[in-house]
């Protein structure tokens, strides 16, 4: 019988390299400076940051500088325009460090990416900011493996129906790999397609939420990169049955 | 003879909306902050502006939000870390204002783009922030003229052989519209292909540099939208010379 999956999707954060890490030790700063003005036990900074970060998205965007632009704006609401000048620009060095880390490769993630590569045509699909995206995808090594590159501004049913147009693919002979339900697995499962959950053992709150029931039948799920490829040739089975 | 030029390529920010303007006024502001602060005479600014601005593009990129990142870091460092929260904050709002200023079409672009497609594949190839770009894109209302949209982090010789590459076109097959001969014109020709440059009304100090030589015999130039298709059927003749 015909391989059923043809194409398979790779997300880049925390799938293919660390990232989340990063936005966390840039939390972590930001309470520092802030916690210069008040006290944290009783402002909960963090789910300030949350509140002001979501309002933001829609028009900033996902990615560091709207990160950024959040955290600048929710450190001055916290302080009541307390914050001094140098610690604003103390958050503006966190947002310049973030986009700037050393893009580390989840361990064993080439070697699965590699051996899926050998027996399909594989695209990475990375949500955020472009400018950020190229620079990790550049500096991650693994570019020429994929056929093709997507970086978008959200990953919903429609971009991954527009992604799936342009490449050309039915829903049904695509599988897409990813640590987050939400963004990686939901969205295709609902267009038909399949899925391989690999979470990352740390999750973005906006990221943490999702509907899809567990044991759904058109996704498996792995605790690690090697794991990757034998998930995929169930799914296949599955796939073909 | 067959036609030579076969797809056709439209720059967005002052090509088919304008862009700088809101910018700029963007910058009026930003100097009507820093200047409760300082004597803007001998500060310079905006000189000092676009120096930082310069200096953050090779880690924030293009667009609003790393715009208004280099006005609080050119604000913090020229007022002396004098400048307020409420200040800053009053910059973060620039930039929520920038990225949600309205899509103005320039004068008979419409008209223009749909003349061209009638007669040739069209793709719409824009530089800056993916979310705002594709905000704007939508709010166009032109995006279903187009057979491709690619929003690119930068409009380099490299960037356009990618995209060319993806379209399967050769580059003495295309050409490209644009208000700046940098970025739209210049690296098109490097590459072989074609150009008609629309200049805008004012342009960003960055984007005005360039090596383009006056009178390149593969460039054309025009003053309105009206007149692109007739310039486009010009270098049509020439390139089936």
């Amino acid at each position: 019988m015909a391989q059923a999956i043809e194409w398979v999707g790779f997300d880049g954060d925390d799938t293919l390299w660390k990232s989340e890490d990063y936005y966390r030790a840039a939390e972590l700063e930001f309470e520092s400076i802030v916690g210069q003005y008040i006290d944290l036990t009783d402002a909960r900074s963090l789910d300030h940051l949350l509140e002001v970060e979501r309002r933001n998205l829609r028009v900033f965007g996902y990615g560091a500088k709207g990160m950024t632009l959040s955290m600048i704006e929710s450190a001055v609401q916290l302080t009541g325009e307390r914050i001094s000048a140098r610690d604003i620009h103390r958050v503006i060095e966190i947002g310049r460090a973030t986009l700037q880390h050393p893009v580390e490769l989840i361990d064993g993630i080439r070697a699965a990416v590699e051996s899926i590569a050998s027996g399909h045509e594989i695209v990475l699909i990375t949500k955020g900011d472009l400018f950020h995206q190229e620079s990790k995808i550049e500096r991650s090594g693994l570019a020429d493996l994929f056929r093709r590159i997507e970086v978008v501004s959200e990953k919903d049913p429609a971009t991954y129906a527009r992604v799936l147009r342009e490449l050309d693919v039915p829903a049904g002979r695509f599988a897409m790999i990813g640590n987050s339900l939400r963004s990686d697995i939901e969205p295709v499962i609902e267009l038909g397609g399949w899925g391989i959950h690999m979470p990352y053992h740390i999750t973005w709150a906006h990221e943490a939420e999702h509907t899809l029931a567990e044991g759904n039948g058109r996704m498996l799920q792995v605790h690690s990169a090697p794991e990757l490829p034998g998930a995929l040739a169930r799914l296949q089975s599955l796939s073909s049955a």
